[in-house]
């Protein structure tokens, strides 16, 4: 069985507290719609931050809306070599012995000591499509793609939600390694 | 019919005529083994240069040597957005309509107007290994991969020589969206 999901590709990006937001840019301040999302409620915020550690940095680093529970960097592995940390790959949330690093914002600056995650390749459903395809909420699949840079991903993690919609999440090293763009479809394979 | 393939990561690099290292870092220049690579006579040399386009750069750039015919940059897509360029997917030496860019060595640059490419993922062989498995050169297989970001990379590129050691090419993105290091394997799948 077989059926074409959209692609998002993810940047690195940001996930922030409400705590954090206020110290990164003042009390009480609120985050700026600059797009949807392709989940529903999600938001590109016009907010970005410089995220540095001991070996290096990246500057304008954009933050994702609406606020979380906890402040949560997703970066690709290649930037973590620049970073000259090791983040876990894993899934969203899922934080426990991660590393950290210095976010600065231009009110004041927050280190984390635990946050920093290589997003695990997933794919959103709601629960019509989940049954529709006869998977469920953490199954793991494996998605094709065809073209010059032609590949089979396995370990691709199923996530279920009526608040979701139908997208698979990855991150540029993925997209690049397949030649894939937001405007590409994966085949979904059991 | 499998076999375990050594893997050989390539971060962006260079390759420099005679005539652009004479630009680059002074007539009659002689590049400097830093360390030999997989492939008989190749090595990683200790002189770096700069990339430089419109939108970005990337300072201290390895050069590879020996000297070639043609001077030719590999960069991933990953590094091709922060650059603002678009190289195709090609073979090393195939470098007809790929953008150029600014190389700056300590004594000069060169702007080249083409040779900026993102490498085809490929497989160097001996004509002994050729044989054992069955093929030759420019034929197209399959590699696969287990682990956390388990895989399977179709269109990779057998290329045979008896110049040529056995070893795997992948670029940092196609070994970071699959968890590969240096000192991994992949499964050559006809």
């Amino acid at each position: 069985m077989s059926k074409a999901i959209p692609v998002g590709v993810s940047a690195r990006h940001v996930h922030v507290t409400r705590e954090h937001l206020d110290i990164l840019f003042g009390e009480g301040y609120q985050l700026t719609v600059k797009k949807p999302l392709s989940q529903p409620g999600q938001f590109a915020c016009e907010e970005q931050v410089d995220l540095i550690t001991e070996k290096g940095s990246f500057k304008k680093v954009r933050i994702l809306g609406p606020e979380r529970k906890q402040t949560q960097v997703e970066i690709s592995l290649t930037d973590s070599l620049k970073l000259g940390i090791k983040p876990p790959v894993r899934d969203s949330g899922n934080l426990a012995g991660s590393p950290g690093l210095t976010i600065v914002g231009p009110k004041g600056q927050v280190t984390i000591e635990e946050g920093v995650i290589a997003a695990c390749r997933h794919i959103h459903m709601t629960i019509a499509d989940a049954a529709e395809l006869g998977l469920k909420d953490k199954d793991i699949v494996k998605i094709a793609f065809g073209g010059e840079r032609g590949l089979i991903f396995d370990q691709v993690l199923i996530r279920v939600s009526d608040s979701f919609k139908l997208d698979c999440h990855l991150d540029t090293d993925e997209a690049n390694a397949a030649k894939i763009g937001n405007s590409d479809t994966v085949e979904l394979i059991k």
